[in-house]
């Protein structure tokens, strides 16, 4: 049970130990002296590994095993902080971070994040701080407006949006909602009966959201994709899996549509399987999680033509505009279905503005009853930047994923594997690069695959840059994902250096190895 | 669609207009302006309404309709949250808040939010942020310590803790990870047949985690609760409800029993009714939000005991525990349970010490994939403060509570309606102060209701305090929840003399209307 001391209580009478957890002043100290570890931390941020070298349990063996009964300095910790944590941070605002998706980091987001922990307010419903409910409803009309959404998904369309924490609970809320709707038709006891359908591409986020509100994992399809069609979800595969299914007697209810796949960002043509879905009276999800933001660009608006024949949109300022973590928007047609399925009637809660239904009550919107007033965040961005500078950053980092694809291009040891569509380059070592042979066979295909593995590993273990991976049609491929605030065109030109590099000394190998 | 300049882009070819996003000289000076920003904002928050006194959209009328073209300055931004949202924000920090639970600020959570968003890293597997993860490990560990939760709850008995950011979704991932256990063993057809039970004391999250996770909602059970046993769950009804749906052939699955109600803080008995629960092999999760924090006391840790008969356990910090929202910790016993539900295996987050099994993946315990680095801030405030001042903090609450109590018994028109257990305490004017009659009617039990709820209003519209109330056995209570940092005694001395001011005005009319 560790070594607190329970029983004793030495300080329990005296009064002249009490620290007060919150004095302006000391505030104000302390508060400035963290401002300025966080800059320092910035300014000194390609010092280190991008990716943590620390083994697992590494922690346990700097930090003592229990809390410490007396009070400990801000200057002792933040010691701590800088000679144990930072080690053990993967350094996702480092300019050399293209894995994953980013999730960009700005001063503007940050003194959002600082206002809303300030305040510390929870919205969940008008009364509980207005200001917190009326400032979403408004900035979530003005994203809607910036990414040119169908009026229905505005409130003035009598639509609306919500901002949650991340896309799986936005699946789930609008998933629930679909399948509260359609069991009042059908009857709960269908419950079984209903599908739900995506691609082998779309983010396992929707096979989560799946089991986490009860549909039958059964009644799980990934659609499979092929390169053929960038890895998109074929409208005529989808109308053939739903027909299929429908013989069976079981009831479609919901797809889940990608702007942007993780792997890829492959776009599902919206417009199409929209269509497909609305003859069997489906729900259309669109999850443009990562690509979305990249449509407050007239060039990459054109990606989400067809969401107009959707139910909800969402994506995620926390990964591509700018906004800390965490911030997905959400937006649907038909805010009621949402509130059908979610709403609690709580007495303690009950207040006049609620009961003339003039006001939106965010709680019922939602999973938890309390929330964060994000939309601050989202505000001190959006004006902070201006429309004007958002296009630009998202461009810049578009325009250096540019670069590197056309350094890899210029590299006849290496291919891009599908078409760049934002700020992702998918590549690789290419298999002419090992095998000069016109003869292929599945042998080559796997050798290739691990030596691009290992090309990963050895970038990674470099500490220079991190990339991550991914797998498509059976092809194992680097991912190089621009989206870091701080990276600048002189960050992608070294990191494809470390590549070459690291490229040169496994392909080496290889050649020695098979000579 | 708003006026936005959507076709034309002035500034698309002039590099010159682009701001930086992160530029580690201006976040430094921005982030000392909005330090002092908000220490002002503390320093003057006794002179705000603490109950906001805006009207249904009012903030409409004070912004524009769309999202500025060009970048605004943070000064400009700093005084429209002077002028705009601070008029529309319920002070929750105010000490003069006792409302619903309170949502505690501190110095050192709010430096550890600061960490958290300016590292901003997403800890969705050990990898992606070593310290992420083992410092949740480590710090879910330290605070089992401090409640002294059965060892079973630690990661070194086999259970472990996770952060989440709500009940709710404490109670979603448990529900789910019960509901998925029992299935397996009855076979999924039985869906249907599940039974969730609580009491009619128990928070509306668990009705609401029961409908997303896909229970029947016929099959929610809120057991009606009495004065008698001061609004806690009776043992025996659980028993006698249980049975009853047994023999119908449904299917006893999930109890939520609570430490701490919200209407009254009443306590279900844990002992006793995990016994019940166990007998029918029933998972039972104890939702402590408010009151669990008291018990790091060892004078209030008794209020669990039996918690080691239960599955899970989760307790809400940012209510509580000086640690900003949004954070609620969860214990499981078996956390492979929660595994086989939420679990996903992404490719592109495959690497080798995931693989290895030797760490946690904090992905596989939550709803979400994305996860920001909460365990920092409690970490900090653990740190900051240490378990000496933590508890000195409560009993501070605790006191200040007493001493309300203390004044509403001795004002003979007043009446406590429950007894206190922790800083919440339950008051309203006494039947006996409207009505000289010992022969009480329905009627008027009605009207003291109706002069409390007047009451209330009256207090909240004065702008000098702000409390909420709630209905228990049909009797219309205000609650006066101590718990904002700020709060001392002498606030809930001129708290007090608010409510008898005001009561003073409307028990004279009262007297002469019915004159």
């Amino acid at each position: 049970m560790g070594s607190l001391p329970f029983l004793h209580d030495p300080l329990e009478n005296s009064s002249s130990h009490l620290t007060k957890a919150l004095d302006t002043e000391e505030f104000r100290k302390q508060g400035h002296m963290v401002i300025d570890f966080i800059a320092d931390y910035y300014q000194n941020i390609e010092k280190y590994p991008v990716l943590s070298r620390v083994e697992p349990g590494y922690l346990k063996k700097c930090l003592p095993e229990s809390a410490p009964y007396n009070p400990e300095s801000i200057q002792t910790i933040l010691q701590d902080v800088k000679d144990h944590i930072i080690p053990g941070l993967t350094h996702w605002q480092s300019p050399n971070f293209f894995a994953y998706f980013s999730s960009t980091a700005s001063t503007a987001g940050f003194l959002g994040e600082m206002l809303i922990t300030g305040f510390n307010v929870v919205g969940f419903n008008w009364v509980s701080s207005p200001a917190a409910t009326e400032l979403e409803h408004m900035v979530m009309d003005w994203l809607a407006d910036m990414l040119q959404l169908p009026k229905s998904f505005h409130f003035s369309g009598n639509g609306g949006g919500v901002l949650h924490g991340s896309t799986c609970e936005a699946i789930v809320c609008t998933m629930a909602a679909a399948r509260d709707q359609m069991l009042s038709r059908i009857g709960s006891e269908n419950l079984g009966k209903l599908v739900v359908y995506g691609s082998d591409q779309t983010h396992s986020t929707l096979q989560k959201a799946t089991q986490i509100v009860g549909i039958n994992p059964e009644n799980f399809r990934a659609i499979k994709t092929t390169k053929s069609t960038g890895f998109a979800l074929s409208p005529a595969m989808l109308r053939l899996t739903i027909s299929s299914d429908r013989a069976k007697g079981l009831v479609p209810l919901f797809l889940c549509a990608t702007m942007g796949t993780t792997a890829t960002t492959a776009i599902d043509p919206l417009g199409a399987v929209c269509n497909v879905a609305k003859d069997y009276g489906m729900w259309v999800h669109v999850d443009a999680a990562y690509a979305g933001s990249a449509c407050i660009c007239p060039e990459f608006r054109h990606f989400i033509d067809g969401v107009e024949g959707a139910n909800s949109f969402s994506f995620n300022p926390h990964k591509w505009l700018f906004t800390a973590m965490d911030c997905c928007c959400l937006w649907v047609e038909n805010p009621s279905a949402l509130i059908n399925s979610l709403s609690t009637n709580l007495e303690y809660l009950r207040n006049k503005a609620s009961d003339t239904k003039q006001v939106v009550d965010y709680k019922n919107w939602q999973i938890a009853l309390s929330r964060r007033f994000r939309a601050l965040k989202l505000w001190l961005v959006l004006r902070s930047y201006g429309v004007a500078n958002l296009r630009k950053f998202i461009r810049s980092h578009v325009k250096i994923a540019k670069i590197f694809e056309g350094l890899v291009r210029m590299d006849n040891r290496f291919e891009i594997v599908v078409p760049r569509n934002f700020s992702l380059v998918c590549f690789r070592i290419s298999l002419s690069a090992i095998v000069s042979d016109d003869h292929y066979d599945g042998e080559e295909y796997n050798m290739v695959n691990e030596i691009n593995c290992k090309l990963l590993e050895a970038i990674n273990a470099s500490g220079s840059v991190f990339m991550t991976h991914a797998v498509v049609g059976g092809v194992y491929v680097l991912r190089c994902a621009v989206g870091a605030t701080l990276t600048e065109e002189k960050h992608i030109r070294e990191a494809w250096k470390a590549v070459q590099g690291q490229a040169h000394t496994i392909l080496s190998a290889c050649i020695v190895d098979s000579a």
